[in-house]
């Protein structure tokens, strides 16, 4: 006998599969509901997530290294609902004309094990890096901040800058990246956005009186994109680029002079920029700002730095705002990526389906 | 300029996007190809995988529990293939209508991440895992083993009872479940197979006088499925339903006066019928016995046990197999998983096709 169903989204799974969102839907999503105002609504989100940050069973994210790049899962779980995200770096890509990251990834029921909700995740990602950016900037730098400084214009940077303009009040931007193309797309881009921008013949020249400093490079390097000389007091730097084991953007003493946040902490000893620090090197996790429980700057000089590295959490956020929101517009397509059965003790009846009962084959025989 | 991708795979995932295969698919696939056929084609490349062991990147699973089950992630690697499967275990699930175990999962490029083909993995690991229980009985059961017992009779089953006629030599079948309507539906999906099937009246009618017996049973509990007294020398057991911690099929003492083969040593002392068993319980792993560097049974009168839990290079050999079919078979289709961009750095660009360029909007204007 079966039991009524009374949650709605595993209703809908049961009676027609798991949603599928594709890259060119998740596109129309984001185009329909606004760039900024889907970064604001998983901004809120990820506010909302990291305020009951006990309530999620967390893990650092399982990679696998090879010489090229990386593949990671990401996987969180509260009690009523699991998400995981696949996503890779792999800073060679573009020249295959593949993107250095793609993700995709699942929403899934706790109750059930059922994968509610399949969706692209690397325009998705693209958004929540931004939006937990813009979260934590707001959090930490001076709110008289007006001056962001892009180092690295890439695929994330359009994201990062309409995220700060919006949700931290930033009016203009220094850009830098060793590709003037990357820069000139970047500018490009910005077109129209009221942002006055400049771009800048090197990092220092674009870091010189910034209030915030964001670095979203790609090399997978132990690289010194921001050096102690170009650090000014009261800045507030957002490292969004240094994700992985050995690939770091910030000079040491940078980190040493300032006050380090961090998303997760055993995962940011791994892969953040506080790596190739001691393990007792001081850092606060910033649910704990945000829910009032430790402070956040000292004072207008301190330096802060959001050493930001992506927790699964933050995908667990953006999954919620991109599930809810194309069920509300109608956008994605049922699949059946499960089957649905009969009777579910009866897997293998699903051989006799189809080719089988029209040469009214029995199961069995087609096992021969 | 983009570089030529001379990896056939990879280039049509560039031209034409990640290759998904459905339920319904996976299915087709198996009924063209043979259920028997696939069974055994997946257990020639597990012997091939496990035989080259020291290639992959392995880990063992990420597991999430609930009061009602698991949610699990098993990712595995070698220098050229990524692969992981997404997988749940709730034995509440059937009275919903929906399976215990439902799976998918994806197979990736190494050297660039792209997620070349994501298959539906419900049926896939009831093939694998079947694949998997017969290639460990051919290599440690007694050679004239023709009669088994197969206690619990859900939706493994079958495939169970097909690998083990086909790949084993088994001529005989003796059931048992605690639910009688499922040992009537094996019984039914057997019919014509060849095999004598008889349904017994307990557990222990069962397996007496059996060569191997089957567990494969659903229920999260540290149950004791098998005691001692059941067994008769020269048994082999095929432990395949304890699989997490908390969920046991055998009697401890059976285990100490057996010998142990597991798959993957770490991960079966945290979640195999050895989880109660002290760090140093001796245990082999079935790869060096396929390799020939471990002896399997000593003699005749030994009791084996292979304490299976699954491991995530059975789903890469398993995903091998449906790639490369559904390929051959022209099945499955083509899907925008990841966005296609005729510029990588430019993923903002995505936000001004379709709608945006219709409107003529531009990209920042949206943003607003």
């Amino acid at each position: 006998m079966k039991t009524t169903v009374h949650n709605p989204d595993l209703a809908r799974f049961v009676e027609a599969g798991t949603l599928y969102l594709s890259a060119p839907e998740a596109a129309e999503l984001v185009r329909r509901h606004g760039v900024t105002a889907s970064i604001e609504a998983i901004a809120n989100n990820i506010r909302a997530d990291f305020g009951r940050w006990a309530d999620f069973d967390k893990t650092a994210r399982v990679a696998a290294h090879s010489a090229g790049g990386v593949i990671e899962l990401m996987p969180v779980a509260d009690a009523h609902r699991y998400s995981f995200k696949y996503v890779n770096g792999h800073p060679g890509n573009t020249r295959l004309g593949l993107s250095t990251v793609m993700a995709f990834g699942v929403l899934a029921d706790v109750d059930t094990g059922a994968p509610l909700f399949l969706s692209e995740l690397t325009l998705t990602t693209a958004l929540r890096t931004a939006a937990m950016s813009a979260l934590a900037a707001r959090t930490l730098a001076r709110p008289d901040s007006r001056v962001m400084a892009l180092i690295g214009n890439g695929a994330q940077s359009e994201f990062q800058a309409l995220a700060f303009q919006h949700l931290v009040g930033i009016t203009e931007l220094r850009l830098y990246d060793v590709d003037p193309a990357a820069s000139a797309k970047l500018v490009a881009n910005l077109q129209g956005s009221g942002l006055r921008v400049t771009v800048c013949a090197s990092t220092a020249e674009a870091v010189k009186g910034a209030d915030i400093v964001t670095t979203v490079t790609a090399d997978k390097a132990m690289a010194l994109i921001l050096t102690p000389e170009m650090i000014e007091p009261g800045m507030h730097l957002n490292a969004v680029g240094g994700d992985c084991p050995g690939k770091t953007e910030l000079h040491g003493d940078i980190l040493d002079a300032a006050k380090v946040f961090v998303e997760y902490e055993p995962q940011s000893r791994i892969e953040g920029e506080i790596q190739h620090k001691p393990a007792d090197f001081a850092v606060t996790e910033l649910w704990q700002v945000l829910r009032g429980e430790s402070a956040g700057r000292d004072s207008a000089d301190q330096v802060t730095v959001f050493d930001s590295v992506g927790f699964a959490l933050e995908d667990f956020s953006a999954l919620r705002f991109m599930h809810q929101t194309a069920d509300r517009l109608g956008l994605g397509e049922r699949i059946a990526l499960i089957p649905q059965l009969a009777d579910p003790k009866n897997l293998f009846g699903t051989l006799r389906a189809g080719s089988a009962q029209q040469t009214g084959a029995a199961g069995a025989r087609l096992a021969a």
